[in-house]
């Protein structure tokens, strides 16, 4: 383990390696159309944290490869994070105005344009994809088909249909699970895989990888929950209460603040265990879930 | 050439076969979410002339393979167009109740499933690429990255952002073009170049079934905007004359109806002369060409 200092350095560090490939994926602003290409850079430079980047990227450092190879899937997977989010908070869905501290996309370019601009975020990913050169085994056809069917009706657009025909009804938590599993485990989880994947990756490597990203990201969906709770929206940057607000079956709501901190410790226990085969190399990911069980927003 | 009637049995064929295709590659409609999943068979199965999909499979043919080979992405291509549709008709968009004399997505399932299920259909594209084992020297990866760039913010996307801007306002014959080339050309070419490189095709083939797809994709939407003034909305089976009533600038409009009709027979005319090269097993394609200028919905 690296000193606490070290790990804030080295999550500056790569949030700037990662904003950089991804002003380079971005068509430039002064590309025609240009309202269309300035709301894609509007969105994706909102003040995201890049977790699911550094994620893929400490993945493949975990299985032994240099990061770099893993860049373009953690392009990919940031392009798809932000397209979901702005499809999500569109007025027909949850109806955000505010993502980040920010205003949301459809508050400043309409709509129609923030429709268009998650559509376009969502093909960029693929291209991106289309071109990556991974290092061993895997074909860059397997890790787009692994992208595609966690962005698709079974796992990230299914969660948030689950999720939206949930709100006002009184879910049970297997109803729950499900959509945390959806909505948030299946991306953290594919961004894990690829960036293992980028890396040449054995099989029991990618399943330790799977089991920490599944522990991670329900540990996270609960965090989530609970901060929704008990932070205010200054501190949150986005509207704080909106699930109780919206009848939202929540961890916290079904089980209470209490029973949740322990569940979302007890999922953060099982993801640093599910590493022990990845050895030193995945010090990071091991650090990467200890700060998300501490975060404050 | 074959006769008419040959003609009619060849695309009615091709449609049984590209439909059964198409069920196969959808979720069934009792996967959860239910609704999210019949809500993208409703739209696949709208009643679609599945000529991008027949374009694809011809182009293979045309360059001497099965045309078999080219049914993922001619499946890939119609989920691509079903999605864009979907989205165009959203009222913050076109705002359209009808389609091919169905009920807009929208309509049936609301704003919120419709856009997802637009999002899961754009997946799914990728989805089956993923698995596609092209012939020849063309990699999934090229494929992907050909149909991403087609569906992404400078083609398809961009088109209609570019359309949207220019409702109301006086285009230019050249911004005019600009729009049809990127919301109508470029994913019938695309359609082409899928079936061809999924067929091992040549740089050579490959250029003039690109040629082909321009001028065929300029006169298909020539076509479509005079049968906007000449076709009543119960045969277009969509509503008619929105063009005028949006006050959108289209080529009749420019032009007047008799020079619009000559401009789409001329670019059918370079259609069917970039096909040279490909011999007699682009008769297919031929035919296509021919029966797209004559349509009457």
């Amino acid at each position: 383990m690296n000193p606490e200092g070290d790990f804030k350095s080295y999550t500056t560090a790569q949030q700037k390696r990662i904003n950089a490939a991804l002003r380079g994926y971005l068509p430039r602003a002064s590309c025609r159309p240009r309202t269309l290409h300035e709301s894609m850079r509007y969105s994706v430079f909102a003040g995201g944290k890049r977790l699911r980047p550094i994620l893929c990227l400490a993945a493949a450092e975990a299985c032994g490869a240099s990061d770099t190879l893993a860049m373009p899937a953690a392009c990919a997977v940031e392009f798809v994070h932000t397209y979901s989010l702005i499809h999500d908070d569109l007025p027909c869905m949850d109806d955000d105005d505010l993502r980040r501290g920010n205003p949301t996309n459809h508050k400043v370019y309409g709509e129609a344009v923030a429709v268009l601009t998650g559509d376009a975020l969502l093909s960029l990913a693929f291209e991106i994809m289309g071109l990556s050169q991974p290092a061993g085994k895997h074909s860059p056809g397997d890790m787009i088909h692994e992208l595609a069917v966690t962005s698709g009706s079974k796992h990230l657009v299914g969660g948030q249909v689950m999720d939206i025909e949930g709100e006002g009804a009184a879910l049970s938590g297997q109803e729950l699970r499900y959509i945390h599993e959806s909505k948030t485990a299946a991306l953290l989880t594919c961004s894990l895989r690829l960036g293992a994947m980028a890396a040449g990756a054995t099989p029991r490597k990618l399943a330790s990888l799977s089991e920490f990203g599944q522990a991670t990201g329900l540990a996270f969906q609960v965090i989530d929950d609970i901060l929704d709770i008990t932070q205010s929206s200054d501190k949150l940057g986005k509207s704080a209460g909106k699930d109780l607000a919206a009848d939202k079956t929540t961890y916290p709501a079904l089980h209470g603040l209490e029973k949740s901190r322990r569940e979302a410790a007890r999922l953060t226990a099982n993801a640093i265990a599910a590493l022990k085969p990845l050895g030193n190399k995945a010090s990071r990911l091991h650090e990467i879930a200890s700060y998300l069980l501490e975060r404050d927003y």
